[in-house]
């Protein structure tokens, strides 16, 4: 069987909580110190209860999502794109919903959907990934 | 003059580094493993010269354009779009060109294109960000 194969009707619930090591080390990776992921007055004056997490840390769960979580290694991102629908928070526990939309056997990419939802099932971020299959 | 006046015809070069740092930092926050980043014995198989870099440290590196690189620290990240296009690897030395590309100023949004050059000003990524300004 071909790899592609293995990624008919895929779909997958993977669970992340964004601890402090998760944004620390996002911190030390970006050097990212913008107000508001890290003045808590800043933020709340713009309205949010509290320090806003980067929302490039839910990239770094789809780096994850992709190279662990798929069922071969042998991928490898070519696009990705999300939109930001609601303000995600330190210790807040998301689940990524990520399912196969397309396959193109011929170029050997799988395009998937995905969604973060937060405890309150309210989607927090969405969008696409296309990976490449080394076949 | 409001804020997003700031953007008009903005364009902007930014030099980055991945640096041994950048790469285990990433991995800490993403927890991605896959052997195309880890094993180079891996990598060498699939065709390229040693470990390929996270692309999402790319994304890091839009997290820090946008929060410490604009005009305005008052921003915030709405949607994001990156296309790979090369292979990028450990010590690469990268350019991000930024420029605004539509600037909507009655639902103060402003939306850049971007890209990211290597050493052999080759574009080994780009794409759009979309940002809201708070007035």
């Amino acid at each position: 069987m071909a790899k592609i194969d293995l990624f008919k009707d895929f779909e997958k619930n993977i669970s992340f909580v964004i601890l402090e090591e998760t944004y620390k080390t996002f911190q030390l990776c970006s050097k990212d110190l913008n107000p508001l992921h890290t003045d808590e007055k800043f933020a709340k004056e713009k309205g949010f209860s509290g320090c806003v997490m980067y929302g490039n840390i839910l990239n770094a769960f789809i780096s994850y999502a992709i190279g662990m979580e798929l069922p071969t290694k042998d991928v490898m991102l070519q696009t990705q794109d999300i939109q930001y629908k609601k303000p995600v928070f330190l210790n807040d526990k998301l689940v990524l919903n990520l399912r196969t939309e397309e396959i193109h056997e011929g170029v050997h990419v799988v395009i998937f959907v995905y969604k973060f939802l937060n405890e309150q099932s309210k989607v927090v971020a969405k969008g696409r990934v296309q990976i490449g299959i080394f076949e």
